[in-house]
């Protein structure tokens, strides 16, 4: 398809067209690298988007959470998106979660988008590629943006690399949670909920949630002006779910100036890191180069030292 | 000095001239680096030169074995070249012995050259600044060229970076010199002298020999074919010199072949440096460039995304 057209089917909406950009962006193949740079220069991040990182151990219901809260998004008359990220998978992408359907509810729904496998990294690794996949789905006209972790080894700071808020999902631990959790999560939390607060885990979910609050309290935190809300969720009975999503809202409202200094961050970040990638890139291909074996060629038959060799080699790298 | 005139003195031998362009090398000017690179342009190293790695613990004596070693090398008709290297000096090169005169009777001699202060690295770091040194005594007509490893922490492995042939420097320890020893150097070694073999250390002297054949029997070794052999030396008394010259000449004749490939890959290794050197000087001057900045500028207020950026500055990199 045509880049024009894609951008066209993209802009206005399309599915379609998102899902199949989001493929150019995850593909090796140099042709696609070349159509998604293309496509993507004419695109810009949406500054009032809400892109929010959800984590939280397997087993507390991430998913459930997830369909529950898009389709209250979709009550509000927003339309959100669902990525999944697989932070262990850097290298190789590949999810064994890639032919279920997920959140199918949600995934059905005309206002919302689920996309079924999770982000796979190619150039910048797999947090620039998630980044810009939020940025398609932007410019598609979703809101809020939600990115789901997955996988093994799963990693908040990951997901913190390109999202303004983490949502915490905690499992009802009585007072015991803390102990259970991983060193430093608690530090880039924007907002918890205890999921699962229905019978028969509603008190051990009561005083998880008043554990959270003590440490919030004790500023294991990320921001002085910002106490993370701790809320009770069922997403199996759909309580709680209002009031999450009106917390979200205030949280992107009040944390605006952090939330703008942040992405300035992410970006930079992203930046170097892809940077680094094409220059990697750049220096594979000298080294398959002819030019690169003659310059081997002559340092091994001590027709030219080092120093010389070395400079050779980096005009060959300038060289384009 | 212009380039021409240097390069013709040391050619011709002219110490000034050696000490001159040692001198360009390690400076950090560049003008002076722009200089030494059109300098060593013209230079070739020597194939038959011998280059030899002395290493050993502090107060082994190893620079009054280098001192009778270069002498006994005079009296073969050889003009021996004497540097040293302090690999612990990686960024900032400076040393305390720099100003004191090493090896009085040595450097007094009008068919030797003795650099008085360590080398300093700058591009390519020490183990590149020290190979250049190397080619430029080989020019002005220097073999062999010793190395000696000064200062805290050295590094056996760095010094075989830039040499053909390793002697070990051992002092008599009875049967006790392999507990003192750094594990691993034992596979560096080409050679191997028990110095102090005078009263009242001549018995421990021996121990320590038969203690060190008996390890390179057992393959403790860097080479199937090679055997490193373990002398006897004084060098207060000047005993056991000649038997060292001569056993470094038929090391270099025996190991021929082995040195050629060792040589072959230390040039590689010591591009590969250089050319990273290089890069990073470029990516550094990239970024205290105007456009660099425009960039930087352009992301921040979000008109371009990583990826554009990455592109813009990777042209950036690439300019010149």
């Amino acid at each position: 398809m045509l880049t024009k057209d894609l951008l066209k089917g993209l802009l206005s909406g399309n599915r379609m067209s998102l899902s199949k950009s989001i493929t150019l962006i995850e593909s090796a193949n140099l042709d696609h690298r070349k159509q998604a740079t293309e496509l993507l220069s004419e695109l810009s991040p949406s500054p009032s988007s809400i892109r929010l990182g959800i984590c939280g151990a397997p087993g507390a219901g991430k998913s459930t959470l997830i369909e529950t809260l898009g389709l209250k998004f979709i009550s509000h008359g927003m339309k959100p998106a669902v990525l999944a990220m697989d932070p262990s998978s850097v290298q190789f992408g590949g999810s064994i979660l890639g032919d279920k359907t997920r959140m199918q509810e949600l995934s059905a729904h005309l206002d919302a988008y689920v996309r079924p496998s999770p982000t796979k990294g190619v150039l910048g690794g797999v947090t620039s590629a998630c980044s810009e996949n939020i940025i398609l789905c932007e410019n598609a006209g979703y809101n809020p943006i939600i990115i789901e972790t997955v996988g093994l080894g799963q990693s908040e700071t990951t997901v913190d690399e390109v999202t303004d808020l983490i949502l915490l999902v905690a499992n009802p631990a009585g007072g015991d949670f803390l102990q259970g959790i991983k060193k430093g999560i608690m530090e880039v939390v924007d907002l918890v909920v205890v999921n699962k607060a229905e019978p028969p885990f509603r008190e051990k979910a009561e005083m998880t949630k008043f554990e959270l609050e003590q440490a919030f309290k004790m500023s294991v935190r990320r921001y002085d002006n910002w106490v993370p809300p701790v809320l009770l969720t069922s997403a199996k009975n759909k309580e709680g779910i209002e009031e999450l999503v009106n917390e979200i809202l205030n949280a992107k409202e009040k944390l605006k100036y952090e939330i703008f200094e942040k992405r300035k961050a992410q970006m930079i970040l992203q930046t170097h890191r892809m940077m680094e990638d094409l220059l990697r890139a750049k220096l594979k291909e000298m080294k398959s180069s002819g030019d690169y074996n003659h310059i081997l060629a002559d340092l091994n038959q001590m027709k030219i030292i080092p120093r010389t060799a070395a400079t050779q080699m980096l005009s060959l790298l300038a060289k384009d």
